[in-house]
């Protein structure tokens, strides 16, 4: 999905331009793709056992990267946003509220694991090489500079310095992506260590390196130290959405840089801020309860399958059977709600908005792109349990559930693309809007006798006075909206919870495994699941700005 | 690279708008995506050979989409462009000759190829499912029927039957894109089991499965047969080709459909046709002399690296340092001529173009996109050689092979995507260009006394006088700059010809393959190089345009 090519009025066209901003914009995309892989060939050849790169030389790039981009970070506090004129404008689009308050959380717990990955190299200093206990110090570091980085400049659109800021935005992005990668990756060797057994060890590293990875010759023997990496590796998920939610708000300044916007207008609505008393009346209650109920069955459907797949029981084929039961239930209950949303919109005679709008572009590409690892995981499992040839309850639940994630992602994306397009309230579509709220006179000679007229009390034309008049009524599809996205925000976070907290249907359930081997079946989860718990939790920030917004 | 936001003055303002264009996209992206994935389970499925996907599957699949696309280009031809007012407007960048010329090409050679394939399969009729001679019989009809279509539309905006005209184009696109994949998994299967000794076989189906491909008990005894099986494999490199060629002439015309453009104007300078006698006499024929002659050494060492290594001596090691010295001195030069023309526009003040250019924008991103697989490659060679063991003169090629292949694509797309954005030849930047070829008045009275300005005949501004005077020196930049995008365009030929018939210096020299083990090292390079020969195809025909456009 490119932009939105028509540049509403926000984009004034005056003032000083750049003469070429794509050349600059070449330049540190290239600096920016070269890092990126170079890290991510590194990472992925870490975690390999077969090939001879090791993780300590993994954690000298990425400490050299994190240092190095809290030095530009100092730089751009210090210097570039001193300069006079530096900021001119800012995007009341970029970096809203609660964004920011996700990043300081995700920072927080981020932090959080930093401590624990410190106490368990610590627990074993002398056998480790130094490296390994600087990495989580200098990531806490990072993380702390980062984040008041972001909270005061998310909405710059910085004038000065612009080739270098450029690159150093571009950098820092790497830099996130690159510790995402490698938390990524670290996850899933975790992952495959603790799901595989004996022959289906591929991604798991061989005694020797779990011996070299824990210690050398001094394993992780005390209470303290187990306590420590159990503890570590809960706090991933946090970890990795930090990452994900620093490049997003990193690459909207990024767009920003240069950028010219009449500095007077403000998004009409999307900028507001909604009264907080009124925050949760505005709603049938339908919605948030549901959801609520939901999640805390969704809740105890994890545990239950977390406490049944872990023993060593028989228990594993009913596990399966409850846990997709319900992610049925969920999947399709939140189909039809998606549905019913689109639906309402049918009737709901609020103008689009065409403005150009950064952030609003980067959130669509984001939740189309990360729905395709869905996607993907789907089809392969369609393509498996079709083809292959056992087909009991369990296939017929698997089918089920992977038809109704593709319906689901594809419905929620429908829904929240267009409630994102959607003009402030009361807006109704106007046939032919007054490009000016200037009267127009057929001679010109009129106007030398008129004083100008002042732009800002804007005069309220008929239409508006129809809108106002019809609030009641707009007043009811508003609550209804308003549910609905409460209802799929609840969905989408237990819908995030199960996979990012461990639960792994796809090699539990034999199916994909037996039909296309557990290396090619792990590689294809491995590289499509992290995506599709990105989608999740970028679902529920953009259902959050649909819930302020309907 | 995303678009420029600024609307330039091609995009009319007024006229019929779309309540919301995002919507019909949303709709046809989905469909394609849709589409695309369930072709890419069962392509990657049926490559490998554990996994119960026939190839009977697959071809089963594209035949069914290639019927269907074929059915929506005949309504489109029939129906679609004859209502009244369909096409209004006329992209004028959209489907340049030189990539229409390309397409009946490569359209031809797919022709040929299937004709061959139809042989092949026809010559053991008795004991294969039908559709393996149905196949290449839809795709014949499909290629015919496809280039008449972009042959005569690639420049349509289409206006009438908005969202079945979007769904068709991204159905036609996921059908192409479909194709390729098919055939780049079939030529890498071809490659990996050429390329193979026992113990490496992986991606190489199994005896029982290539028994199965050629015809279950009968196999390929004849000599016609076996001719037929040999040339089929050598033309796909252009069927390859042509499918990306649609594919991008396809994309265009999505973006193109419901547009609105000032239907006079026309981009000025970009749509101009150069005097054909004039073609090569503006050059110093320094860049074509060289050129060729760096394209006959290639082709002489590709046949040398050929012999040798499919020759049972031990010419390996030999054959490789021809190869990588040839391909280091190639890409060495080729890098310097794209930095010497970076250099020459620091001294030209061509005016850079701002205006909105779908083609342009996908240019610059295939560009960008198809160098990735290269850099991929590139980056993995660096890590093997720089932390692998052995440290021999194979090596020390190979790292400064890599290099120079990151360079390269780097400068060369600086060079290309600053040229593609100049403006035509002679525009000087204008500090405050006038709007309008029309005289201002102090006095808006004196309006009313003057006729209306004609808008055709545009006065000769001081600036512009000045240019033609300067013309002679212009000249001699502009005579470098054809001299240099001939010389690597040529380059870029002969860079494309090697891996494309089917030289792989990547499984010959054992550094990464020992490094990595030989069934992830197939997989980067399986992924990655069709990019890489895909970004030589298209960096030539973005040359010829910088070459007619300078």
């Amino acid at each position: 999905m490119s932009e939105e090519p028509a540049a509403g009025p926000k984009e004034s066209p005056r003032g000083p331009r750049e003469v070429w901003k794509k050349g600059g914009r070449l330049l540190s995309v290239l600096l920016a793709v070269n890092v990126l892989l170079l890290a991510c060939t590194l990472v992925s050849g870490g975690a390999f056992n077969k090939v001879a790169v090791y993780d300590t030389d993994v954690f000298a790039l990425l400490t050299t990267m994190m240092l190095l981009a809290a030095l530009w970070i100092g730089f751009y506090l210090l210097r570039t946003a001193r300069c006079p004129d530096a900021v001119p404008y800012r995007d009341a689009h970029a970096g809203p509220i609660w964004l920011r308050g996700g990043l300081v959380l995700f920072g927080i717990c981020t932090l959080v694991m930093d401590v624990f990955k410190t106490g368990y190299y610590s627990s074993f200093f002398e056998c480790q090489s130094a490296i390994k206990i600087l990495h989580p110090l200098t990531q806490a570091v990072f993380v702390i500079v980062q984040t008041y980085f972001l909270w005061v400049s998310a909405k710059d659109c910085v004038h000065v310095h612009l080739d270098l800021t450029r690159c150093g935005l571009m950098f820092t992005l790497s830099t996130n992506l690159a510790n995402w990668m490698a938390a990524v990756v670290d996850e899933s060797v975790h992952q495959a260590r603790s799901h595989s057994n004996a022959s289906h060890a591929r991604l798991a590293p061989d005694p020797e390196r779990v011996g070299s990875q824990a210690g050398g010759d001094c394993p992780c023997a005390t209470t303290v130290c187990q306590i420590f990496e159990q503890g570590y590796f809960y706090l991933y998920p946090f970890n990795i959405e930090y990452s994900l939610f620093a490049s997003t708000m990193l690459y909207v300044m990024w767009k920003n840089v240069g950028r010219l916007l009449a500095s007077s207008t403000h998004g009409h609505g999307h900028g507001h801020t909604p009264s907080r008393v009124s925050l949760f009346r505005e709603t049938f209650f339908v919605g948030p309860v549901l959801g609520l109920m939901l999640l805390l069955v969704g809740l105890a459907v994890f545990v239950i399958y977390e406490v049944q797949v872990s023993g060593d029981g028989g228990h594993t084929q009913q596990a399966l059977v409850i846990y997709y039961s319900f992610n049925i239930a969920c999947l399709g209950l939140m189909t039809l709600v998606s549905l019913s949303g689109s639906v309402i919109y049918r009737f709901d005679r609020r103008a689009m908005d065409h403005h150009k709008n950064p952030t609003r572009t980067l959130d669509v590409a984001l939740l189309m792109g990360a729905a395709l690892g869905q996607y993907a995981i789907s089809y392969y499992s369609i393509v498996a349990v079709v083809v292959g040839i056992p087909r009991d309850t369990l296939g017929a639940l698997n089918l089920a559930h992977a038809l109704l994630v593709i319906a689901q992602h594809t419905f929620q994306n429908v829904f929240i693309i267009e409630s994102l397009h959607r003009g402030p309230p009361g807006a109704e579509p106007h046939d032919a809007p007054p490009k000016e709220p200037c009267l127009t006179f057929a001679n010109p000679d009129a106007l030398h006798t008129l004083p100008t007229c002042p732009p800002t009390p804007r005069l309220v034309g008929p239409q508006e006075a129809m809108a106002i008049m019809l609030a009641p009524r707009a007043h009811w599809r508003r609550r209804c909206l308003k549910d609905i996205s409460l209802f799929l925000l609840l969905g989408n976070i237990i819908l995030w919870i199960m996979p990012a907290f461990g639960a792994r249907p796809h090699f539990s359930n034999k199916v994909e495994v037996d039909f296309y081997g557990y290396s090619l079946w792990a590689a294809i989860v491995n590289i499509c699941l992290p995506f599709g718990i990105f989608y999740r939790m970028h679902a529920v920030s953009s259902l959050l700005e649909v819930y302020v917004l309907a």
